[in-house]
């Protein structure tokens, strides 16, 4: 189905760099299931390492916004997107970082107004008013 | 600029029921200031009506997730759709809630991050794995 | 502000294959005003013929849909593409041809709903049903 | 597949809010059949309510336009947006509404057409004529 | 699962007009096997033959960008649409024109690099440079 | 205009860290100016390490692709997202590395016909040609 193969686990041990990541998404998620993204990413071991390392840094890392409302950020961008995957994975994500089914009705709630408004406002042109400029 | 006649504070007092539900927003919002969009809406004032009661009750009625993620997830949805009004006034009601430099480059990163992982996705056709289905 | 430049037209009187389709788009809409839309295509000779053949087949020629439906379907592509030259164009040509302001307003408010279900279907990644198959 | 469980009727009957969506629906549509969206909604009685209020006062109640022209406009919504469901639903609708093939195609073309122009005058950066501007 | 009926080989030789651009199709691209979106245009005689005939032009015949840049240019708007179909039947064809593992995996990266920088840039709504404005 | 402020040379002159990106940049493009983007993405230092470390590594260094096809790439998925800025910044980069107005031509039409042809796919919901599966 992908346009890419999917690396098994026995072609991921055989090449050095591959493999590294793999430990490490491994060790990071304290668990060894490796979802078919990195997978596909496999085939390109410099694409690979550095969207792990971005997505270490910006999602497993400690920051200024917990790491629910980042799920939830990464939800919403890929359901704009139209990511089905994405949109399954960062769900499932969510689920495992303590969502809850109000919490995640609310977030629906919360896409589907945005949605709805960012549609209106396009359709309807409407000019940023100055009150929201910065600086 | 818009496609639609932008209504002044002198037309909305002269149609009843658009003129309540500016009443009930500067209201609810404790401020005088009504900003464009709906001002736009305000030729069609049962649009206008819904279009409020729905954001009231999303936006601003308390539920399961707090004020300050459920603005970062209509940014988020407001960023994709390249709704740049949208942007700018909820990036500003954000900020207004509370939203730090700090949350806003973690933000921002979030949203990066994931519109690229979307695309690499999209592109790669990585078929969602049996793990994260439900049910 | 533009990525081409927008021929004059002294510039179009200067190239017979450019000038032939500025010369029909006036005869085919009996107006002297050419859009700047034709002016940035009109580097390209060859795609500018193909476009405006395509869209005076489209949108020009009689059909089985009428003119002022077949402008409402082109903004509310254009809304979701987000192409605000194109929302503004093509709205002025629906008010050309008809649109009253209630048309608008529900025009508006479909474009606005369907916004909102297309995310949460999206969000929710609602299987399609049976019924819905073709065949 | 959803990342929300879709209700079965019998789910539906044990909660008095959602059956009397369910209900609406059913006697709004004179019909048993209720799809998969409305199920998957079903877990948040709030926001499932609020979108069929909102879907039956747009698409369903009579008003400044046909229901045809409200059905092709949702689908060219959903199709710009992607949402595979949604143009699947809204194709079934439109055909129960009358669409003829010679319309379904005629709509095709100008989906198409947009679409290649609203790609076209972004990647040029046009700027809007001062004559398509309101008042 | 299509919303149009497929034309099997049979149905398109009972049409003289589907058959001379499926006919064409073959001799160009020297192949018999003509694929699921030729099939589906069939319905619309006419949308048929514009389609092809402009696909013909852009990217069959010779011009100033080659073959494969072409598709790699069509993958990318293919992927940032969300049209699966799209993504595997030009990957295949750039595939056909020579594509390596290593360009792919280099178009992946830009495509992501581009998409990353385009959310960020609209989620902090960057005004253009002058020295990007031209003429 | 911004959602953030941009950082005027001063203000990069007090942060070493965003410094030492800046100058990387001026001496990598061999070039004084330093476009807006980057002076939005100052104030967050990770952000802007991560960002140019990554743009540098898929954009400036050699790979498989050369710059130039890299460049439409970028340029198509800009489009497609809508975002102005970066396509008027890739724009004049890919002028920059030799693109001719009859390059840009044929670029445009293969854009829009990539855009119409994936909205005609997907309004049909064409399903994938066995085909085209990889492997």
């Amino acid at each position: 189905m992908a346009t890419v193969k999917l690396w098994s686990d026995a072609e991921v041990e055989r090449d050095a760099r591959v493999k590294a990541v793999f430990d490490d998404i491994r060790a990071t998620r304290k668990s060894d299931f490796v979802n078919n993204f990195w997978r596909g990413l496999a085939h390109d071991a410099a694409l690979l390492e550095r969207t792990w390392a971005s997505l270490k840094a910006v999602m497993v890392a400690p920051g200024a916004l917990d790491p629910l409302t980042k799920e939830l950020v990464y939800i919403a961008v890929s359901t704009v997107n139209g990511c089905s995957y994405c949109v399954h994975s960062h769900t499932a994500a969510a689920r495992a970082k303590g969502l809850t089914d109000a919490q995640h009705g609310e977030f629906l709630a919360v896409v589907g107004m945005a949605s709805q408004t960012n549609a209106l406002v396009t359709a309807m042109q409407i000019p940023v008013d100055p009150e929201f400029q910065v600086g």
